[in-house]
């Protein structure tokens, strides 16, 4: 922890079995917990105003430093004022460490025990991170919550490979806490470890040990069963230190928040609402509907009768399948809306349930309506 | 005239030289002019929700009759409640004929003194359209203002050309009007005749002595020169009926809006604002900027510093610059925000000018701002 006063608190209101809910306090601002991030890869959320992300009930979003750092670059960022600035948006912004987005878009990565080479998938240009770039990135941007660089090579069930990247990992761990000088923005550790039971332990004693303000959870949901994902999800959750934020990484569907909440995890991110909303699959209690198909060519019903968003208060199907099929585009943003509203909502619903007692009905009644499922 | 209660009635406020301001009372409530009335092609404004075309302030759209044909097709729109319904828009509609769409995108036309038939751009299907089948097709969309359907295949320098589409247009002008059922809904004539005085003096006395509820000028900045266009504007403005709402067609950039007006037109449709918006090229009082040019990398400054519009007041350009370049969904809405803001804006300072008997000189410092200009 750094030795000036904490760059964030976590305030609980009521636990539920593993469930938890309460406030948690960053220089920009409160965020009720259970949270869900919206993700605004360049600044943005895609296809949303700031004031739309605000209106849905968003109080954090989550923006990418690899992203950031190819456009307009962080030093264009920390000139205009930094990104909450940039974007327009007051409210917290948690950044990733980059790391991630380096494995998946960038090229030619060559990884050393001090950090990555890569070159960038825009210009081409050779670039490196280490735990200090990445830190010094974050904070040009402005970052409430920073992400330690880690090693996010590992494939997840190939046993060599996770130990590692979990070994690289907790080598950066003390790097990425000296790199920073900004004592008023937050960071998290990462626990990694793939499927394996004992690396994650490991992981998680070597991240607790270093110490952070908050701990998240990696490389869960990239390739591995749903039932090895729940397994580490139901491992993780209670063993994270109790009185800091536990967040779970790129996750996931609802059912996914469900069983995190269930485990005692408090904030999420995920491209899924918005990825799915531009894809015309949209959201409802009892599944996924793929908007693109003919049966909802006359249908006068909302996406969902439930549901008290703009969307549904005023889009038929009917009209959405037009707007999708036409290419218009307001068919992606009605898509992003609702998909978010949803989510949202489900968080609130999530935060109201436990503070009530009544999580595990809550959680129940989800999952059995969507086991009975809709067509799409 | 129809022998019911008249579908529109124009009510004068105030009139400045030939300018006027008034409010447009139709079925679906009241328009204050002149008006502009941004695009809505397949029921929706590209990009905007229809909420926030209400909070733009525009008090009437325009949806193409043609692309709502196609898709999802009127008997689909008619029973799901009609357009309004479909596209969650409340205030009043104007369609156009259809006729303008068939000869730009249609394929293989082929026009005769009855209508004309064509292979649609989607399907390739063969159609047909008559005034007979776009009145009914305006009439199932629900429109509140429809078009009489003209032959706008003139090109406006070739005098033969437009003397054939004038009097075909001539010819049709009775068939548009025996064919409305729906008596509350207005149906206006269109003026053609090119660039020639003889050609649209006559065109106008013809589609005036046929009587509508309102009068339109078409093939209005199709190709020939400012100075024909500044001509023609003249020279029919001040020659329609005073009593009607007169609307000239597709038109324009605001000079060409500021000219109009001075000539005593009221209504105004253009996809410019839409259309240069999603392009970057964003409006000012001083002229059209590019932002995606490299000087805006790093302006703090909104578009325009005396634009009171969320984009304005949210966003730099630098910020637009970089959603632009990255290609982010939420470049081209904010360029489509502020453009139409900006449309919207300019025609309530001419409405109020028109009441204070300052149109004169609203007009002459808007266009000395654009002559002053600035770089893009």
């Amino acid at each position: 922890m750094s030795d000036t006063a904490a760059p964030l608190s976590f305030e609980f209101l009521a636990t539920d079995g593993h469930a938890r809910t309460g406030r948690l306090h960053t220089r920009r601002g409160t965020v009720r917990t259970p949270a869900f991030m919206p993700v605004g890869t360049a600044g943005s959320v895609k296809g949303l105003f700031p004031w739309q992300v605000e209106e849905l009930g968003a109080e954090i979003i989550l923006a990418n430093t690899y992203h950031l750092h190819l456009r307009p670059g962080e030093q264009t960022v920390r000139r205009l004022g930094g990104v909450h600035r940039l974007a327009g948006w007051e409210r917290p912004i948690l950044t990733d460490s980059g790391g991630y987005q380096v494995f998946s878009h960038g090229e030619r990565c060559r990884l050393d025990d001090d950090g990555v080479t890569f070159r960038d998938h825009i210009e081409g240009s050779e670039r490196r991170l280490t735990p200090e770039r990445s830190i010094e990135i974050q904070q040009a941007l402005g970052s409430d919550i920073m992400m330690a660089l880690d090693d996010c090579t590992g494939q997840p069930t190939d046993r060599d490979a996770a130990a590692a990247a979990l070994r690289r990992t907790t080598l950066w761990l003390p790097r990425n806490k000296a790199a920073r000088t900004d004592a008023t923005a937050a960071l998290f550790g990462i626990v990694q470890g793939g499927v394996f039971e004992d690396l994650r332990r490991e992981s998680l004693e070597c991240t607790v040990a270093e110490g952070f303000d908050g701990y998240a959870v990696g490389g869960v949901s990239v390739g591995e069963g749903r039932e090895e994902v729940q397994r580490i999800v139901a491992l993780m959750g209670p063993r994270l230190p109790e009185a800091a934020p536990r967040y779970l990484m790129g996750m996931g569907r609802p059912e996914d928040i469900l069983d995190a909440v269930a485990a005692g995890f408090d904030m999420f991110d995920c491209v899924i609402p918005t990825r799915h909303g531009r894809n015309a699959q949209v959201f409802t209690r009892r599944g996924i509907l793929n908007m693109r198909n003919a049966r909802h060519k006359e249908d006068p019903e909302p996406i969902d009768k439930a549901c008290g968003c703009r969307v549904c208060r005023n889009f038929s199907r009917a009209y959405l399948r037009h707007l999708y099929v036409a290419g218009e585009m307001l068919g992606p943003l009605a898509g992003t809306w609702h998909n978010l509203h949803f989510y949202l909502e489900l968080m609130e619903e999530i935060r109201e349930a436990i503070a009530a007692g009544g999580f595990a009905a809550l959680r129940a009644r989800r999952l059995s309506w969507l086991e009975e499922g809709e067509q799409t």
